[in-house]
């Protein structure tokens, strides 16, 4: 997940504030640039490589970054029930600590389908 | 633990809430069945299931998943010095960083033993 | 990843030995037959969910849970390529103590493409 | 687990070899101290202790701890059903990345009930 | 991290209370006394240790961990450079998922350099 | 640790073999030289930031990455004792799970000890 810039549809201001940070150092920053490079269009497109990050995310529970990447994915075109699927297969390799995770995110995509769908990306 | 469906003596509303979630796929639906299943009364009792899953849930580390069991095990007869010999043991295997997990639900246990007791299942 | 039941073209015999489990009770059962069930196609692709549960295995680094997904997904018709790049996904999020575990399945990969490709389900 | 000491019946003399370390200092040397004392009756008898240490050890995945209280656990008299039904708790918790850990425990199991039961104390 | 005793200089009373618990058992008190042991000038001198500390609560995301230890570094004089500089190595070694602990442990570095530095021990 | 390039004293050619791995793309490449940038002298010295690399793969219990790290930090100047005492910050850290890697690290340090210390670089 990114450490600056914002997701431009971001439902939820309180979610991952990604500020730009003037402490980060040369390999902080080096990251950091990486970290957006990783899920541009290649041999996947960026919203199957949102949903491997969403997936990753959530097997490791990290709510900010659930949040960046179920964003991310949606802005990418996934619709909820793909969402909702990739969740699944997160919660059968991770097991039931994974619950409260996605019982958030759940809540989100909620959200995310009651903004207006015109900020999304389809191309 | 549980997606759907409340520990009857839950102390605090705003830990866990459980309600339907209508979002949830079959893959989904059926690993919520399951995890209801699994802390049936079996070869082990169910007070020592539920004391497995307060182990596994603290050092893994969730907090939602730590009240879960610990109401579940309360409820199933556990006492509160049970409860803490559990739990040490999971700071044991899993080490400092389960500590500030511990000190919550060390605190929940307060709690718990300032409700009504009759609402315990010690049959 | 499944319990019961090998892949067809698994290019390591001594990788993941899947044969039945006399031991598995109910509950362990119900959970070997739900992880079959979720990687079936529905809303995403089955190559989709497979390389979902490939990178949820590879950040939480399990050897034999990649070996599982990657035939999965190289079955169900991922290129090289893509299996790559959804592994550098997992790179980037889980960090470099995944390396070892890339490092790894590049070799499988290596291994599978050397293997008959008329095993490979591309319907 | 253990550092020094070794299991009475541990099944297979290559998993965990628990020579003293000469190595160690101070503060390694009071955790193996504590580690051992953990185990012990109290609150809880230490069969269920064991038990406790070896679910925690399945889902953090660690072979070696696995097959340390597995063998404790049998030890102080947990059967064959009993082992596997908690460890069924530990699958559903951690999901299926737990698979490959518990197939091997259930080899082990059934190692251990082909040894003499006469060296388990069921006092 | 301690159980018992602040840090002197914790800049947010919110963060990790620790106040004592008269619910810890033998085992729970033998750690706490060890996990403080466990810091001390040694073969390595406290402030590498709380380095150590820091970036192992870092990978494995424990925010209350993270305030403990770089609050520890600080008062035995690691400058906010040497702060960022390791958990830079924690943010390669873990990956993008550590990125919100990291921002918030900026945070808390930005909270500390603007306190009375004479409460700092650089001797 | 590294994906290209062998530290120059490694003491045993089974672990980790880092020949170049021509699958890698874009983002793993760019991963792996950041990786490398990560452990150069900066505001803390290369040796204490291989210190660092090898208490977060203790607690995240990564062998390949321990070995990686520990031989750096012994061709970097650091005593026997200090890695030592290092690895006890993240036994307690990371709980008695770290034990079967501690072990075996304490072994890889008999072994680099045996080796010529002329070849590690204290300058």
């Amino acid at each position: 997940m990114g450490w600056e810039g914002e997701r431009s549809s971001s439902p939820s201001g309180s979610a991952s504030p990604r500020s730009p940070c003037k402490r980060a150092n040369l390999v902080a920053k080096r990251f950091f640039a990486l970290d957006i490079a990783t899920y541009k269009d290649g041999a996947l497109p960026r919203v199957t490589k949102e949903l491997l990050g969403l997936v990753a995310s959530l097997v490791l529970r990290c709510d900010d970054c659930i949040t960046y990447h179920m964003v991310g994915a949606w802005e990418a075109g996934a619709t909820g029930d793909q969402l909702m699927e990739a969740m699944s297969v997160g919660l059968v390799v991770g097991g039931s600590i994974v619950i409260p995770h996605l019982r958030r995110a759940a809540a989100l995509l909620d959200e995310l389908e009651g903004t207006d769908e015109a900020n999304r990306d389809r191309a």
